[in-house]
């Protein structure tokens, strides 16, 4: 039997999703809090990717296997789960689905936001960056216009990856203004390389603040090698916000999708 | 010379606005920003109104007083009282104005929300309190309208307080939803008694799971007694909004207010 968790978490306190030895992760919490509502210490949540230390997920699923299905209603498994995990993770739902579905090789699209603050905000000062810098964001987004038309982003890959490809069909790259007049960055694609959302924005800061005009942004994307883009924007201002499965093998979404 | 400074402050941290020995206060911190910034350890900024612990001001406005005109651009102190400020009390502006307006006496409104949250949110939660009961908004309004032709708010005053009068005039008391369909309550009023927005929300939340009639609720606002009414709301939910000043006395809003 499989089941979807649709969750959401504030990545602050955790070293990304990933179980890892010595740092706490989201997938420990969620293992754990399985081993406790359904007395079974042999789950281990598959997750639909990973995120990085401080980076948070705003829409995450992840899937888990069991023998027999859970005794009790999915409702139940959801308020347990909630009462039992930190007030940074939330679950939004449990669905049992196809066996064939797969939290990570099924997703057919992920978006991720990039959330800049153009002020110092008490509000929002762990789920955004405020750059020290002025940014033209028309700039940034000839840009990131520039994306579209690539596929190969070797250029926003973290070096001695192990990833057997570095292509990604892109669907949108865009900044776009949120009902505060705060600017964020959008970005869907079938599918992210480590690391690659934050090595775009912070290259794209350069193009913002003046550092790195169109030319110099064309030819980092040409010269496929890490090095020649700019460092990594900070974690904090990262969030995943949809993850898209195709229609039809028991998954339904409990909410929708952020525009 | 008076100057007025706006500001917003995430309240978690700390114990209120107000100095007090032993603990932490929003007061104390800018204090001692305004004692590194101008090289005065004699300034003691003066607050529109006390706020618990724990509770936000997503605006507030307070004043000090100079002997001589602050040297540099008012620009230039915003920026360093910032630099200086920890990452959960921002500045958005300093003005000079008339030494006749006072932050506390002069205000003519005060405007509080208190955020609803209608799930377990990782964002949201050290904004806004989750109820782990279900709500009726309508009857919470239709209480909360009741509250308009009043003027004696004793019974959602805090006992043994040394106010002198517990006559308030409300402009607005009314639950409303964001734009991500959560409810807040917004009230408005001429000054508040200390604890009393926590003290009608509680008393609200009785309301809207069911525990209180409105004549139920009409009785405890007849009663004048604080007792006669339910505890208060958690503070994490509650947030000052908006402070209202008469114009033409200097002082110009930096920021628009939350509508």
């Amino acid at each position: 039997m499989r089941y979807f968790i649709e969750l959401a978490y504030d990545g602050t306190r955790f070293h990304g999703w990933q179980l890892q030895p010595n740092a706490i992760s989201v997938q420990e919490e969620l293992n754990g809090a399985l081993a406790k509502a359904l007395r079974n210490t042999d789950i281990n949540v598959v997750g639909c990717g990973r995120t990085d230390t401080g980076v948070h997920s705003e829409y995450y699923v992840a899937h888990f296997d069991v023998e027999n299905p859970v005794d009790e209603s999915l409702e139940w498994l959801t308020f347990k789960l909630n009462s039992i995990l930190p007030s940074d993770i939330c679950v939004m739902s449990v669905q049992q689905v196809d066996d064939s579905l797969h939290a990570r090789f099924s997703a057919t699209m992920r978006t991720y936001h990039y959330y800049v603050a153009s002020r110092k905000n008490p509000f929002t000062r762990f789920k955004s960056y405020h750059p020290p810098f002025q940014l033209d964001f028309d700039k940034m987004n000839e840009a990131a216009s520039l994306l579209l038309s690539e596929e190969d982003f070797t250029s926003f890959a973290r070096l001695h990856s192990n990833a057997k490809t570095n292509i990604c069909y892109l669907q949108q790259a865009e900044w776009l203004v949120d009902s505060n007049g705060e600017y964020y960055f959008r970005i869907s694609a079938n599918r992210f390389l480590r690391n690659m959302v934050r090595a775009i924005v912070g290259t794209l800061f350069d193009v913002g603040r003046g550092k790195l005009d169109m030319d110099g942004f064309k030819a980092i994307i040409a010269e496929k090698d890490r090095q020649a883009a700019s460092s990594s924007a900070a974690p904090q201002g990262l969030s995943l916000v949809d993850v898209v499965y195709p229609e039809g093998r028991g998954f339904a979404r409990s909410i929708p999708p952020i525009l």
